[in-house]
């Protein structure tokens, strides 16, 4: 199999710190977002979705949209368990992760690709043309601020984002804090135990290697 | 456990699908969203994510977002298969499931959140304030027009969403189709694979019992 990926952006990251993590070493295509090659024919027929990472198959089946790809080799690749042991915390680390990117990653790429001079109507990810919102960038900077408070209160009482279990509900607030410095946000010094969770996370090797 | 529902909207709606097709039957609570009962604080304690559906297990646990209860009661209760059966049918209804939720939902509600006057400064799913955007409805409405686009080309080849596998990808672009109606946007009438799935899947008992 091969996975297409570009490891300076944020999404590709999520899955080299999940990789990483299971110690699962896989064929890399690199696909140059700067140049715009994950809009090429080649690529948009394999992945219509135009996005990367994007994994492929022996198989020839191409599998986009990263927490797909993180239940594949979840699925193949059992141990150490990043969804997840019981059906509690898989449940609850679907919801963190989804949470941590609805309200933190998203929230993020609101500002920086409605602000960006290099994605001027290249306003959402995907094949198609979208024109910059300055609504959105603002209204993304004031929700970028919630994401910060919110999981500093959760992690008030949590070791982990999803719970007393390490997931990839971590990887993907982490890659959601690291995105916000892109837009010159930073984790706010009141947030002390987001800040504290994060210095955990960011001395993990999976993702020394992958920063 | 208690599912707190409110079975008119659209994404109570997709868990109701879901337990429907399983067979699963389980206490609901009913939390009124047109009188904001999910933001009263006893909710709030619970799910501080504000939103609903929301699944209290009877240890108290609680788990908001919908493909957190979805992998909840597939776990639990594993027939028939919602969220695919081989690693790589899991991997297609992760990828699909989020596509319908991210270019479907989302772009819907972009539009609806954003121009319904019930929503002022509620633009936003979840605890916070945040004002509407003309700019955000208008691009929310561009996204819908190729969303149903993108999925009836893709339904050109496939029988189900997710590909020749029946599951939650077609319940959450049932439900995205279904609350396109909100804004007055329908399948548009050349989206002829998209149509035709459509109806395959409104016929269904499961989806005739929450229509």
């Amino acid at each position: 199999m091969k996975l297409y990926d570009y490891p300076q952006a944020p999404n590709p990251r999520r899955i080299n710190i999940f990789l990483a993590e299971k110690g699962i070493d896989v064929e890399r295509v690199s696909i140059d977002l700067t140049k715009g090659e994950q809009l090429e024919p080649a690529y948009r027929a394999k992945n219509p979705a135009c996005d990367v990472p994007m994994l492929e198959l022996d198989d020839g089946t191409c599998i986009s949209q990263i927490r797909a790809i993180c239940r594949y080799f979840e699925e193949i690749h059992p141990q150490p368990p990043m969804l997840g042991s019981t059906p509690t915390e898989k449940a609850l680390c679907e919801m963190w992760d989804h949470l941590a990117f609805m309200n933190g990653l998203l929230a993020v790429a609101e500002v920086f690709r409605n602000t960006a001079k290099g994605f001027a109507n290249r306003a959402q990810v995907g094949p198609h043309a979208y024109p910059q919102s300055a609504e959105l960038a603002e209204r993304g900077r004031a929700r970028v601020a919630n994401f910060f408070k919110d999981f500093d209160q959760h992690l008030a009482s949590h070791e982990y984002v999803a719970g007393n279990f390490y997931s990839v509900a971590d990887i993907t607030t982490l890659a959601a804090c690291d995105f916000a410095k892109w837009i010159k946000a930073e984790i706010p010094a009141e947030c002390t135990n987001l800040k504290a969770w994060y210095d955990r996370m960011a001395a993990r090797p999976a993702v020394q290697a992958n920063s």
